[in-house]
């Protein structure tokens, strides 16, 4: 934990620019997403303030159906779909089922956070789009979701006993490592109920701080705490190094730049 | 490597059931996306096959303006936003830059496989839509991704020689781990030259694998290799157990079984 660094970012330290290295280059807007006077890659897609419990009971009813990733996506269009139509019916959610499992059963991202990384970046748009805020606020979610105590949210109607779910603290994104630490202190297998009620809380307790967020964001009062970690790591990573490399952790070449 | 397990799974093995351990359930088809005659939610969508050399060009090209994860879905989509339409010219291909490092510089699942699995399940749809092949040619891409020399592909007009670009077996789809035993081989840093076209000509080669296995999908001669690591491990992991957790790998619990 002592690694972690939360203090807020300039803006413009969270740039594609600065994730990747890349010198500012040319960048012009393309858009051949034009059909019918539907155009879904101009951004924000319209938002209207969602109710964070009724996304999160969305949420996490439909992860019996759907498990974590495409719930949280589906617990917020789902309600848009209905208050203001298009783009949100046009957008396919059920076909993110996959992230299931940290992406079809591989532990790599929590699939409540790619679902999250969806929603975010689809309805404020990509850097391209003229604002970094859907990428960062979708980071902000995943600082947020390695210091939680998950499941942070408690659902009107549990399916299981809410003393029988204990919750961790994952220090990762990774399902994998999420899951496994939740497991060990369990010690309940991935098929039990409590595995799979606590699963659907985490799913539930994401969208509950997604749309938190994107509340804050409608009211123009956001002011993210997401970053890039790249920019502190000079690679793409997560902040518990140590967890995987013990003491010797690699410095990446040109880091001591 | 001697953990991976490639014998083909029957059909049944790879479901969403096996994946988290659920006992079989009913689920329902459900669709609210259906707008102005559009259902979005309907599966498969249309696809023509296409021509892997061109997909890669396309995905290499982009990979310089939107990085990984929307390249791979740009270079098929914008191919077939041309040959078909819609749906294709209604899905927001921008909105997924976010994937870049692993999702934000967060390191987790590679951009371009992040892409990929976007692209084999909106068009082949997700199990509730009646298959499982999208998940399964996703999680197949994953696989061959983890064990290739990358990167495989060598574009027309690479902007960096080729000489210049070593080659690394990730035996990971996470971008922390495929990027950094690259730059560890490489000795260069994120921001480099090479470093930047190892990546785009890694976009490139998933993007082709990935229009190779459409298109004989598309023939109706797709058997798949894919599985789901979560129904052999007890738990969604990757293969590579012993990278992280040396000679102590866990026992999950209930996988003695």
């Amino acid at each position: 934990m002592d690694k972690i660094n939360l203090k807020r970012r300039d803006f413009f330290k969270g740039t594609g620019a600065l994730l990747l290295g890349v010198a500012a280059g040319k960048i012009l807007p393309v858009s051949d997403a034009q059909a019918k006077g539907v155009n879904v890659e101009k951004w924000p897609w319209p938002y209207e303030k969602l109710d964070p419990v009724e996304t999160a009971e969305i949420a996490y009813k439909q992860w019996y159906k759907w498990f974590c990733g495409a719930s949280v996506v589906h617990s917020v269009f789902y309600q848009l779909r209905k208050k203001i139509g298009e783009p949100y019916t046009l957008f396919p959610v059920e076909a993110f089922i996959f992230a299931e499992g940290g992406v079809a059963g591989w532990g790599t991202i929590c699939g409540s956070l790619l679902g999250a990384n969806v929603v975010t970046n689809v309805i404020i748009g990509p850097r391209t789009g003229g604002s970094h805020l859907g990428a960062l606020m979708g980071s902000e979610i995943m600082e947020w979701y390695c210091e939680a105590n998950m499941p942070v949210y408690v659902p009107k109607k549990p399916k299981v006993p809410v003393d029988k779910i204990p919750h961790t603290v994952s220090n990762s994104p990774l399902c994998h490592v999420s899951v496994g630490k939740w497991m060990k202190k369990a010690n309940k297998p991935l098929g039990s109920p409590e595995r799979r009620d606590r699963c659907a809380r985490v799913t539930a307790s994401v969208a509950y701080h997604l749309v938190e967020l994107l509340n804050k964001w409608k009211d123009g009062k956001y002011e993210t705490e997401g970053e890039f970690p790249s920019g502190d790591y000079s690679i793409p990573a997560q902040h518990n190094c140590e967890e995987c490399h013990g003491d010797n952790v690699p410095e990446p070449p040109g880091s001591e730049d």
